[in-house]
């Protein structure tokens, strides 16, 4: 079977489906893109990610791999040409994993909370959202990427993709990242340089459309 | 500097220590165990992980790796020797992680409800612990563990420190796992067969004890 029978079950705003597409662009990995309908999923997506239902799904002939940074290792594990998103050093590698987790533990869900939630809470979740940024910056430091100088490593990949709801999060909080975290800002822009990352990444105004939907179906307003 | 440099923070009942206490058993790594008191955290503690500041953490050479899954992963690719806990072969390395990841999501909160919880709320935990656990129950199948026929791999030893604190999920919650999930119990005993694993589990009673402790500090009763 040809590396041409890979799949990608995805949704367009999503910053987990936005891993996998840098990975794949990374890697130079032909796919078909398939984008899902949340309110009504597709019979493959269920067939196969029948634990969580939700995307994205990697699926390499006809195996399905699901949880977007179990996904980003199998990449890279499958795919070993140019570049390595891992490094080969153990405690290097830890290191990116335990930063990803952090990504899935606490940024994901704090972001969430800048669009949900208003008043007194929110300004809770700004003060939050930005604690967890900072780390990120203090991580950078003055390195070009997370990865050290030169390509994209495994955390900025599973970071980068957030940079497409910064918008959202800043219409929606009324902060702007860019005044407490401007390297992270000025990473996510060096970044944005690379084509696999501009060509992968959802555009930031049909994200924050995307979620002015989701704050009307949550009741946000 | 020698691989006697390993020193792990870690606290008896802790079911994430406990992976890597089997994790460094099975590698046959010499380590300096130090227990913790949660209540009262040592300057270490906080120093190695300034972020989650969690036990456990495991410290080699000085380097300080935190989250027992990504410690579990650097366990595997320091000491590489007999036997490895990953698999080589990529899509089977997603699988492992995949369930791995299922367990820190889903198997402990549901764990902690059997404790937490009462009534109609406990109810719906029992049930909900359940579903989890026979999902575990499918994926091991007819295999003697889940890495395959002969030694522990990333699952099993992900898995079966929860093993220790089933006494204390059925005592609290009145539900009998092994009714429902027997192939799921037999694995667990013979895991414990293993030196490895007898030697770094918690004992049911005392982490039942705890577990009682734990109660009457969130007013359980």
């Amino acid at each position: 079977m040809k590396d041409k029978e890979v799949i990608l079950l995805d949704c367009e705003p999503s910053m987990f489906g936005m891993r996998l597409r840098v990975a794949l662009a990374e890697k130079a990995v032909e796919y078909e893109y398939r984008e899902e309908d949340l309110n009504s999923k597709s019979a493959l997506l269920l067939q196969t990610n029948p634990v969580h239902k939700k995307i994205p799904v990697l699926i390499h002939n006809g195996k399905a791999v699901c949880e977007s940074l179990v996904a980003l290792e199998y990449i890279d594990e499958t795919w070993k040409g140019n570049p390595p998103l891992m490094p080969s050093d153990p405690y290097q590698r830890a290191h990116a994993r335990f930063w990803a987790d952090y990504i899935d533990k606490q940024i994901h869900g704090s972001g969430r909370r800048l669009w949900l939630l208003k008043g007194k809470e929110l300004e809770g979740a700004k003060a939050e959202f930005m604690g967890h940024l900072k780390l990120f910056e203090e991580e950078l430091g003055d390195k070009l990427y997370f990865a050290g100088e030169s390509s994209l490593g495994f955390l900025d990949v599973a970071l980068i993709p957030f940079y497409s709801w910064f918008y959202a999060y800043e219409k929606c909080s009324g902060m702007r990242i860019e005044d407490e975290c401007p390297k992270l800002i000025a990473w996510a822009k060096r970044c944005m340089e690379k084509e696999s990352v501009a060509k992968s990444l959802g555009d930031p105004l049909r994200v924050y459309e995307y979620c002015l939907k989701l704050r009307k179906k949550y009741g946000v307003e």
